[in-house]
């Protein structure tokens, strides 16, 4: 096992009816700017929740933040928070607005210009405290310290992590969830997947409860895949869903061992080129890293196909190749459509991202042989 | 899924040579209490790798805090600390050591008598801080909020909880371990089987990352077992069991699910008259707190039967025989005798332990049903 250092402050606050804890989580004498997305939470009953739960406190709404969050956006967030004395974010909505807020959280007292630190989260010195109101399992945002930033005008996407930017609290209930369109369900379900993967798809005997955690976490998303596609209500499935994702993500599973982050990286490149959603974009690079990458991570491909799969084949070849088809046709059962064709993506999306990481020099996966040209034969299999 | 709320604030550091970290993580300008227990940190180097990490700290180090601590001895280290205005205990050692830290830093600032909070620990208004660093995997104190501490005077064993008392950071060294005589290691593995069953084995259909989770670290226990039981010296195998044994009871095991208990309550009560080990006595109480209440417990264990055991018989009855045969058969491949007359135990402990739950009105378990009768039950299957 390797050294590591692991600590979450977050409270996870997680129920039926817990938005009503709101009003004893933030201090009164707070200035709290609440940040939405588009405004799907004033038709389920969450934005009321919300205001009711802090009546009593100051606030000022800050409306908009998109799916993959652009600087440009929360930039406008930022000039608006500072013009008010904002001491205190509460996100309400899905991974996107939460990113979003930690970025407005750090820029609004950064001195210089914040894509900086997005390029380089070194350079974070402090951040306004913030905190969430999940409405979307998918991203972990809710229960960590990282943030996808997107740059619209260069169609750029980045990540950037910091300890300063962790949630003070982040509320789960289960029941803000009903409304979600499949949809959206599906890129959670999807992410939530890969996030595990990520952590999980290196090397055979890093950790034996690591493998254990992430092998049950796999284990209970294949299982609730199917009736979540069913029935978006049942509050116990809703609930397993969002600790899934809450703990695919939250450090939990990531202690000690490598982690490969290739096909994120690969996705976050797609999404920024051709706006497939992210959940989306990973189902399609996913089965085709594991064939490309087959050699190096055998022993965790056998590993992934005797505990998450089931599958029995004495020959090794074989049971890779299995667990690679159920992992694809896991993705097809949720209706997402696992190649680059299906999506209308062409030759030229390819080469774009097999350019720019030749020219950022990215060498990407957990053992940093994931070369550009690696990439290429990955996105040749996706076609 | 049951409302929880969770948050851990201690920052785990975790690994080979991690000992060093410690001049990093406490401020210079603390006054540090040490406190140890018997003195086998001398022989195995900890104590030396923690006084030259701490070479430009202020110190002093109270010794002899003994295993199951008491609270005739931690108040003289109550006394010392205040006399030198301590304000930061660092615990090196194991479970009772830190458990007893944990005590003294509650005390400390406590104006009335400190047995007053060990008994109603809502009384705890502030605790001086403190942190770990742990020399033998059982309790999951290092990354808890939680104390067991005894009354010599009168017999007595009870745990508190609370939020202030969670070490600032705990570190880990598996290397530290080495030494650990055979007799702790058992203890070791006993106590965490046991925390990971009172949290698990209680009713199906609760929470399915919580069930894979626990039952992940009940695998990774029964993988592990008979390795350390031959050699401790292996270094990933050591690093699993200490990393097992923090996941165990630092609540990552225990959100929005019933949780039992009534195994630990029974056996700090043996513990209390006999002075048998704590994890010796666990070992004892679980195979007949199983049999006495499999009925209420049924669908929990045929899930333990199947998942953990791999028992594949379709009788229900046979499958929770050969369940709780299982359990008690691990127990004893770690040397442990799991009936009290091994012990030298007898009916006089029985009565004296069911006199004082009926005068203490005490009923446990995870529905409040395990009552003095059952204990009485649970007990003479002890036998």
């Amino acid at each position: 096992m390797r050294n590591f250092s692991f600590k979450n402050p977050t409270k996870l606050i997680f129920g039926k009816g817990s938005i009503a804890q709101l009003s004893k989580e933030i201090s009164k004498d707070t200035r709290i700017m609440i940040t939405f997305g588009g405004g799907s939470v004033k038709l389920n009953g969450v934005y009321n929740q919300v205001i009711n739960a802090l009546s009593k406190h100051t606030l000022i709404e800050f409306w908009g933040i998109e799916p993959n969050p652009t600087y440009e956006t929360l930039m406008k967030a930022v000039a608006i928070a500072r013009s008010h004395s904002i001491d205190f974010l509460l996100a309400v909505g899905g991974g996107s607005v939460i990113d979003g807020t930690k970025f407005i959280a750090a820029a609004i007292p950064y001195s210089n210009d914040p894509w900086d630190f997005v390029l380089d989260d070194s350079k974070i010195e402090k951040t306004i405290p913030l905190a969430a109101v999940l409405t979307l399992p998918a991203t972990g945002s809710e229960m960590n310290g990282g943030a996808v930033i997107s740059k619209e005008s260069t169609k750029e996407k980045y990540a950037f992590h910091h300890p300063t930017v962790y949630p003070k609290f982040s509320i789960l209930d289960p029941e803000t969830c009903y409304s979600l369109p499949d949809y959206q369900i599906i890129a959670g379900i999807s992410d939530t997947f890969v996030h595990i993967i990520e952590q999980y798809l290196t090397e055979a005997g890093q950790s034996m409860v690591m493998d254990r955690f992430a092998e049950g976490l796999l284990l209970t998303l294949i299982e609730l895949a199917p009736r979540l596609m069913k029935n978006h209500q049942g509050y116990d499935d809703m609930a397993n869903f969002m600790l899934t994702a809450t703990m695919g993500l939250n450090g939990f599973i990531g202690m000690g061992v490598k982690q490969d982050w290739a096909t994120h990286m690969i996705g976050h490149e797609i999404t920024a080129l051709s706006r497939l959603t992210h959940g989306y974009s990973l189902a399609i690079v996913l089965p085709a890293l594991m064939q490309v990458m087959r050699k190096e991570k055998k022993s965790k491909l056998l590993q992934y196909a005797e505990r998450v799969w089931n599958i029995t084949d004495t020959n090794p070849d074989t049971k890779i190749n299995t667990a690679i088809t159920k992992t694809n046709e896991f993705f097809r059962s949720l209706g997402i459509k696992t190649t680059l064709s299906e999506n209308h993506i062409g030759d030229e999306v390819i080469h774009e991202i097999v350019k720019r990481f030749k020219q950022r020099k990215t060498i990407l996966g957990e053992n940093k042989s994931v070369t550009p040209e690696k990439v290429l034969d990955i996105l040749n299999l996706c076609k």
